[in-house]
């Protein structure tokens, strides 16, 4: 392909990008694909000749777009939001004209340090510690592929460190913390670096959130057990519930225990510490006193494209002590000489995509006011859906406090007196696959301590109160087309006698 | 930003790649900028109010620009090539109308079930044996975001396995066999999941390459040792000089340690099994016959931009087994069936970018010939290289056999005789130095067993024969500078009274 080829190609995919975003609230959410529909529709090997670009946009068009799932929709409310911002595809356009792995300054200047920059300023925007910036040569913060990622790395320089300070402890001593409500990162970081993690079972009186007694009890007991425990992952706005750890609590009691690192997941909910009113509450002055280290993804509700996740730590040297491996190849006099950060060194991998130039557009073209708009905008929408659920007490019900953009609700044990917990647990099972079998609304399902409910959740860009007012229309019909539903073999099977007549008419 | 201001904003966006990307070659390859230069240049907060797109696409240009390095310029001969296609920059903005995590299946089928094809697509471009296609729903091949990445997924893997089988050998007698010669995301690995990694030596004679035997003489005095290998990590290009492992003398001693499993780092030198007639001396036939897995990057010498990192299994199950947790909020009727892969249970992390579609659209454009084409120009572009440092014996030598696009060469003893070999690598890294020096040509230096030595290695899509001549010269003369800068105060120091005299008048 040549310049003007690529350069036509370019405004197509522009215009369709465009087309995409002006419209894509007129397509249902859900695609209606069954599996191996692209597969079938596709050769089974590549093709000999080149073929016109033209035609391979247009197959993108015919045969990729009737198989994607909509996540900008503005009725996506399942998982969490995955923002596709058009500053941020951008963004990440121009990062084409510099397209270099960035595992060291050398190799891209430019990329490393708005990289370091963009970091600090998004520190600033979400008010995180002076300590967490890359300014103070101290700590810093990278760009990760994600939260995983993010977590990996925190818990490979917490082990590091531990074992520096106690070579003797045998490895299958160490334990990973988490709690039942943790990201499942925590449990594949474990099977991963083939660690032990201990899952603390956490109380619906606490909204799902961990203590600092509990986890001083759980410390004392694990030691006496000959276990050694060293990092604790906690949770600012778990998957399931939006649930908030206590680290307040949590950092208190682990001053006890120093050699304890804390690592803070906020994968999510990260993004909501842009607005100062809300700091308090995402427990960002504890996360700033007491944690290690702490991730947000960009990616989710942070208006930054995949892949984009931020991992700020308080001291630099825990990730390159225990990452740092420069072959003669990556040798160079400004790595050499510590004036510059190498972040191959701070990450799982060597090299990465430059993913601080969308960063960079979004920061800059949305402004921390229009950043906070974003937020505060995606969280009044999801106070209107926690208002209806409250209005209709009789059919449904909030499980736990809405937190922030997310609500987690369920068919009310009142609209069904007398079921056990288990048949409710049923009806809300099919209940969310009534909705589950819809494709103009995309929710997603939960358990919480053991009670089956359904999460809805805001944040994409395009969402507006119509939209969460028909969406809470259709959970609240099926809701009740469920209990109806569920409620008539149930009276049949009262009433055997009637249930064999109904077969016999 | 509206519809109407990103469609110009990315029409500009689409025009500067453009100039960029026609106009690169008249550039430096490396930036002219010193450690801190964009940190000061930037505010040191994001701004309150939002900003025209117009004046960050500016900045862009006029800030970070300056300070990139410009791995797709025609005189980039230094690490591997890193792609930077005009193809696969269309193929990743299609991406965009489909932003989305794609962990499983359901959260957006068309990504999957791409990303399934277009694996299997590329075995075949690469002459894989039918083992690794998902086809097979056996084996099967994942995107990755890099070789570590990879890399360590089939360790983890491996690990899995060898613990399910010894349930009783203890983690720390676990060994990750490598060569002196793998690239560090080996050490890396090891570094990460706490496994001692063992290092083989290899030897010059052997072109740097491990043979068969070497191995079996190991494995037998580490396993006398109480030692337990699980997993050895073969290169076939290696990163320093290209050298590539006996795939068929390992395999066929790893058949008298099946519980060794064999993967193969192909990360550079994989795209090159494109061509039927590099396959044989690429060990290509041994991959299909003995290797457990294998990794490609197509970000490499591949066409495919970053991130872009093709692994295959012949097992899927041995991923799957070691990686796979679903939490309730991920269950869905699709993926509980087996019908369709949820690729998170194959690899580290839980989200992942919509990486096929700029794969796709590559290997559609270029279809198998020009894929192919490219390929052949490059190593044809490295054998001039190579044949100019042929025809100056007196001055430059090649280290070891040029692999492919890859020369490793150094200033010759011959053209400093009587110097030792310290002085020599002394000599070699001054030389090194001054062609760093230089703005206009970029190569790298490594070390092979103790000798210091320069890479030369080709790939950029727009490299011509002239690129090669100009810059054989410039490493020509520059030898011939620094051989006689070397020698000049050996000579008065070898005679100090001339020294002496040179001062005085």
């Amino acid at each position: 392909m040549d310049i003007e080829q690529f350069r036509k190609a370019g405004y197509q995919a522009i215009d369709r990008i465009c087309d995409h975003y002006s419209s894509v609230q007129d397509r249902p959410v859900r695609p209606s694909v069954k599996p191996g529909y692209l597969r079938n529709a596709l050769p089974s090997a590549p093709p000999i000749k080149g073929e016109d670009i033209e035609d391979i946009a247009n197959d993108f068009q015919d045969l990729i777009m009737p198989g994607v799932m909509h996540w900008q929709h503005p009725s996506f409310f399942a998982y969490f939001p995955a923002a596709g911002t058009l500053e941020s595809i951008i963004g990440d356009l121009y990062a084409a004209t510099a397209m270099n792995p960035g595992f060291n300054w050398m190799c891209s200047p430019a990329c490393t340090e708005l990289e370091n920059v963009t970091m600090d300023w998004s520190a600033k925007l979400y008010g995180l510690s002076e300590d967490f910036l890359n300014s103070t040569n101290v700590g810093g913060g990278v760009i990760q592929t994600n939260a995983s990622d993010g977590a990996m790395v925190a818990i490979v320089a917490a082990r590091s460190r531990y074992q520096a300070l106690y070579p003797e402890v045998p490895t299958e001593k160490l334990v990973i913390y988490v709690t039942t409500q943790t990201h499942s990162l925590g449990l594949k970081a474990g099977l991963v670096l083939g660690l032990p993690v201990y899952a603390f079972p956490v109380r619906v009186e606490d909204n799902y959130s961990l203590r600092g007694e509990d986890l001083r009890e759980m410390i004392e007991m694990d030691r006496a057990d000959g276990k050694h425990p060293f990092i604790l992952i906690g949770t600012v706005g778990t998957t399931s519930s939006g649930a908030i750890d206590n680290i307040d609590e949590i950092g208190e009691t682990l001053l006890d225990y120093p050699d304890i690192r804390l690592h803070v997941d906020a994968a999510w909910l990260g993004a909501a510490f842009s607005c100062p009113e809300y700091r308090e509450r995402c427990r960002v002055p504890a996360i700033n006193k007491y944690a290690d280290s702490v991730c947000v993804n960009f990616h989710k509700w942070g208006l930054v494209s995949l892949d984009c996740s931020g991992l700020w730590v308080r001291d630099r040297e825990h990730l390159t002590r225990a990452l740092d491996i420069t072959p003669p190849f990556l040798r160079n006099p400004d790595g050499e000489s510590g004036t510059v950060v190498d972040y191959r060194n701070w990450s799982l991998a060597l090299g990465r995509r430059f993913r601080s130039a969308k960063l960079w557009f979004v920061l800059r073209s949305f402004g921390v006011e229009g950043y906070q708009a974003h937020i505060r905008k995606s969280i009044r929408l999801g106070e209107i859906f926690a208002e209806r659920v409250r209005q209709h007490p009789e059919t449904l019900e909030l499980v736990t406090s809405p937190s922030f953009s997310l609500s987690v609700f369920r068919i009310a044990p009142s609209a069904v007196p007398g079921v056990s917990e288990d048949e409710l647990n049923e009806l809300n099972e099919r209940y969310y696959q009534n909705i589950n079998k819809r494709k103009d609304i995309m929710l997603t399902q939960t358990k919480l301590n053991g009670t089956h409910c359904i999460r809805f959740v805001t944040g994409a860009q395009n969402t507006e109160p119509h939209h969460i007012e028909t969406a809470f229309r259709i959970c609240f019909e099926t809701a009740v087309a469920s209990i109806k539903e569920f409620m008539e073999p149930k009276r049949l099977g009262n009433c055997p006698q009637r249930q064999i007549l109904s077969r016999m008419t």
